[in-house]
């Protein structure tokens, strides 16, 4: 194990108690997998990691069918698993000693439902957001964690290699994307970190567009958009952007200030400076072009265990860039009914403050 | 467009006028496309059907980059787009008449966050809850959804077929995962409505297990859970447990105790009595034969735009059974070390109140 969830465990108690929390419930199943090493999708049932702060105990709240991997996965040994038939609130309230004044909770992920409910179990408590704690302990990506990240990109970058051999004149989206979310099985990964984004020429504008039977044609764009999710529960995402047979001299220039701004946004990356530096590098580099109004959204997100994650990279974001930090720079021009290039990669803000890219697939225009 | 969204938002807007609501937010991403058409994800960006109650004006609030395809594909034609540097809340405000008393939203989907954003936007205003309201028209399923969701069997159950063939001793749970997950796009879904489930041997046993490197043995069970996400919008979900090459007595013994389980849940479906009772037919056949303590879920769940819906199927649950509900029948028995078996079906309550049964891949044993 290179994940150090005690230390995490401790650092989280830390916040916890410089707020005078009493109980905090951790329920964002991204949360849990960072703090405990059991990563499950519980779907609509309660999964839960319980710190009590007044005696600095752990406890993971599982659904009853999960909890044999739970007790295997899980850094937090003491699982109590609840049944379908049974209240997790009222569980939860028998399992804990009286006496809860201040219950910290995740504000941008537990529900008003559950927030109703834990009222009604809770009578006498307040309640403390604490996601902003947890949320800058994922932000800063230790080493460690960039060599499970370092792995996903790896992945993708050799499925993309390997994809683009199969790309022909008259396949459809659905089945080049097909032919991707494969070969990341077969090349070690999950799964897709989300469904995969394939759009050729015209609907490569379509920054969130889905694949469907558009079949390549001779000149076309062709935007591929993906990652992988790896079994370490680690995500990647990388764009590139590929011309089908042959290219225009107006889609050259095109790709070419895509690519310029991805430089120039990848090339402002360090520590120090705030973070709506790199979108307004990248974005002024579309902007002088005449493309501004076809750039329509921020340059980068982070990402880690899950696809977006802190920070936000967009032109109003005034934090200070930190080491440890990891996100795309991902600047693109999308023309309606023309077509669309993107060219992200992905970013981290090392030990000493330096950018490291962690994707490496060529950025230069390829026709395939 | 066989959809009539009209309809639905007339529903709900009569539903909201009976509790004298000035706006609901459906912010719900399911929701949003069960009553515009409109299938997306916005991640953490902000994306919400707003019903303004008092003039019977629908309006889209949808991220700046999925305004073309929003266009495209909402029946709601009002479209406005947030860009990354607005607040959305601040944006909602400016865009709705001013003196909102009262507002409706689904709080099992509205985070306390969002819940503190909209009173700061809305300092007057109260909360109601319409999560209720929205399931109830949900959960009854029309004869057009249902043909939806048959294409989403049909598909799943042709990979199945297709899928069992490729099935071979040294084979591991992710190849077999990554085979099935590639014949779901090759029959036309867009991709599976879940991580598929592929589990050799004694891990058959973890219910919610994730493959992985274990490769298939003579003698092994081999559970396959799994469903696709069709372009239409709509999920299928089946199980079927199979044994490779040779099973024992104890096998066959346990695989016709959840065969008759399954038989005895799916005959108990009919309009009219509570939905505890199909649960209970089928644990008590797991029960008289000994196996109670390995069955520790409910046996079913409903389904249709998303995996999980109303209604739930556990032995706590008095509501009684209605016309147009659809639902997964899905009893098990998992033996810890040893092994499981589960067998997964869908049934739908039709027009006259019988069971149908959307699934028809043979449920008896079948060795590999």
């Amino acid at each position: 194990m290179i994940i150090d969830y005690q230390t995490r465990l401790q650092t989280l108690l830390e916040h916890l108690n410089e707020k005078n929390i009493d109980i905090a419930l951790i329920t964002s199943p991204a949360n849990v997998f960072y703090f405990t090493g059991f990563n499950s999708d519980p779907h609509e049932r309660f999964m839960a990691l319980i710190i009590d702060c007044r005696n600095n105990k752990f406890t993971l709240f599982v659904p009853a069918l999960d909890k044999e991997i739970a007790g295997a996965e899980s850094f937090v040994k003491n699982i109590i698993p609840i049944s379908d038939e049974e209240s997790p609130f009222s569980k939860l309230k028998s399992k804990l000693s009286s006496n809860v004044k201040c219950i910290g909770l995740e504000m941008k992920v537990v529900s008003m439902f559950q927030h109703n409910q834990l009222q009604a179990a809770f009578t006498d408590a307040s309640y403390i957001d604490i996601q902003s704690d947890i949320n800058k302990q994922r932000l800063i990506k230790s080493r460690n964690e960039i060599i499970y990240l370092q792995q996903a990109v790896d992945i993708i970058e050799k499925v993309l290699s390997e994809g683009i051999k199969k790309v022909h004149v008259g396949m459809t989206e659905l089945e080049l994307a097909a032919e991707l979310e494969y070969l990341m099985k077969s090349f070690g990964a999950v799964g897709p970190s989300f469904p995969t984004i394939v759009l050729a020429g015209e609907r490569a504008a379509l920054p969130h567009g889905t694949p469907g039977e558009r079949e390549f044609k001779k000149g076309d764009f062709l935007l591929i958009d993906f990652g992988v999710l790896t079994k370490a529960g680690y995500c990647s995402d990388i764009t590139r952007t590929f011309i089908i047979e042959e290219a225009s001299d107006k889609q050259k220039d095109i790709y070419n200030i895509v690519l310029q701004s991805n430089q120039a946004g990848v090339n402002a990356v360090k520590s120090g400076v705030p973070l709506k530096t790199f979108d307004m590098e990248a974005r002024d580099v579309i902007k002088e072009n005449g493309y501004g109004d076809y750039f329509n959204n921020r340059v980068g997100h982070g990402l880690g265990i899950e696809l977006h994650e802190e920070p936000s990279i967009h032109e109003n974001n005034n934090q200070i860039a930190a080491n440890g930090l990891l996100f795309t720079i991902e600047p693109g021009i999308y023309i309606p009914d023309y077509g669309g290039v993107r060219i992200e990669d992905e970013v981290y803000i090392n030990e000493v403050g330096d950018a490291e890219l962690l994707t490496s697939f060529p950025r230069e225009l390829q026709v395939l």
